[in-house]
């Protein structure tokens, strides 16, 4: 399906349900397209500083994650996998200017580091999405690769999250506007949950469900953790929270989830979260697996991402 | 003032007032002492695989900031202005196992990166109160060094923080454990305050006055920032909620004050916030400060912090 709009009208398509029609990236805010230069201060980047069309145009797949070092070798592996030329030397970290994020690209996949927590992500995903916009980027599927806490099920399992759920184990995402609480969806696109799923079918070794994400706002003691240096509740109250969370179908726990489905919802990008689980919360809180087993784990929902990023592109190519 | 209670009761300790007096890091956490034990995951250190309290029983200062090569120079800028042996590429980062945070020694001042935001602030409080602990560190004083954006100030003034305030102008922070909310207290220690204001008074060229400090959870729509990817409010609803929060003794704006407030006064540690401001929120959005000025407005609180360090020294060494 051709695009039946001009450029000028990019931030109007709201067509989800196609790879092939033209799907700009929606920014919904009045004031940006009046602004003289827009500096995207935690990325260092900027539209008078830097040509974004020219860098980041081509850009299909976006892919996030907490750690910098895990979201380089995340490039890394894909330039291998895309069989681009040049080695890792020439993986060069976009952000380089900034300590607070690092950002690679390698073909049209960009992968970038979010920190840890809601604040974190949500500062680098305004301005990602600025720059998407900017960009003139169409087609543009975001998928968050990360590690989380399993519940009932075996470490190194990975989720794929088929909705994000607060605290309290609702699909919704309470964002603060000045001083008016507004709830968003926290709805990720569904059709891009199931292809992820099958194409897990095909990665052997890999146990990998569907299931609901817990998102929080604190590791320990908002996700009952007994081990943090702040703890008011009992061994059975922790428990009980996370057997609730079980039935309410939560399978893992994370800090990213919700406000990732609000946002990249609200600005028309298919995204999608697929997180390892290091733990099962209910056998412990610690987490100490050995090195070699944290990086295996790691590796789990990169090596799921970059067959689907294969099977996409060659699929594009195909209709070419 | 000597102590008058032994080493094995160091939790029991709520002497805020004195610098001389033996004052331990509070854990409230009954599971913890019975732990075998304690993996701080995110600074990738352990009670089983380091020494403690030989690497840090001697800290008496505690600097925290948002960006690791911030608090990389500050380390640096200490290590020098202390006087101490040994060059700069002798201060390594003892989290160098992990990207999550960075960690410098120099003397008794620790020096820590917290990442962007209340979460990522939070896991980083947790795990270094538990490290005070569990190095017997007593007499610690906690000052986060940091940036924010002003209201109705001259960017570049320093504010010390009276009160930790959330988006509705209140000195409180709302903490989820399981699925409650608690609400806890963001008082910081006024004497230390004081005692800041008074050491500012003596730099010269560096405004720095005392006010209130908002803490929110967004650095774009909870900020009433008009140039993120989302605006859903115009400029005059912006300017009406910024001058409210003025009139209500807001002075500068970040992201992590009111939950480091919570966590430093339950836990026992003297606290304090010191922010420079980048720019006047009440005149724009954007931070287009150039390089030389934003790396001179950083420093302002290091060297603020560095000679109210010094000078503390000074004290105890003349009381010894």
């Amino acid at each position: 399906m051709a695009s039946i709009l001009p450029a000028s009208n990019r931030s109007m398509i709201s067509d989800k349900n196609t790879y092939a029609g033209k799907r700009f990236v929606h920014v919904k805010n009045p004031y940006l397209d009046t602004m003289d230069e827009d500096i995207l201060y935690h990325l260092d980047l900027g539209t008078k500083t830097h040509n974004l069309p020219a860098m980041f145009g081509d850009v299909k797949f976006v892919c996030v994650g907490g750690s910098p070092n895990r979201m380089k070798a995340f490039a890394v592996f894909m330039h291998k996998e895309l069989g681009l030329k040049g080695g890792e030397e020439d993986i060069k970290d976009i952000c380089a200017g900034t300590d607070r994020y690092c950002m690679f690209k390698t073909g049209p996949v960009l992968s970038i580091s979010h920190g840890m927590g809601i604040p974190s992500i949500s500062i680098m995903l305004h301005e990602l999405i600025k720059l998407l916009h900017h960009a003139r980027c169409c087609d543009v599927t975001i998928i968050r690769i990360g590690t989380s806490g399993g519940i009932g099920i075996a470490p190194g399992s990975v989720v794929i999250t088929d909705t994000a759920v607060d605290s309290f184990f609702k699909p919704r995402f309470e964002q603060v506007i000045l001083d008016n609480i507004v709830t968003r969806s926290t709805e990720l696109d569904k059709e891009l949950a199931e292809e992820l799923f099958n194409c897990s079918k095909e990665i052997p070794n890999i146990p990998t469900l569907m299931g609901h994400t817990m998102c929080t706002y604190d590791f320990y003691e908002g996700q009952g953790r007994l081990d943090g240096a702040l703890c008011s509740f009992s061994r059975e109250k922790k428990l009980d929270y996370l057997k609730r969370a079980y039935k309410a179908g939560v399978r893992n726990i994370e800090m990213e989830s919700t406000v990732f489905a609000a946002m990249c919802g609200l600005c028309g990008l298919k995204a999608a979260v697929v997180c390892v689980t290091l733990l099962d919360r209910l056998n412990c809180d610690q987490i100490n697996l050995s090195h070699d087993i944290l990086v295996e784990y790691q590796q789990r929902p990169q090596l799921l991402i970059s067959n689907f990023i294969k099977k996409q592109l060659r699929l594009r190519d195909q209709m070419l």
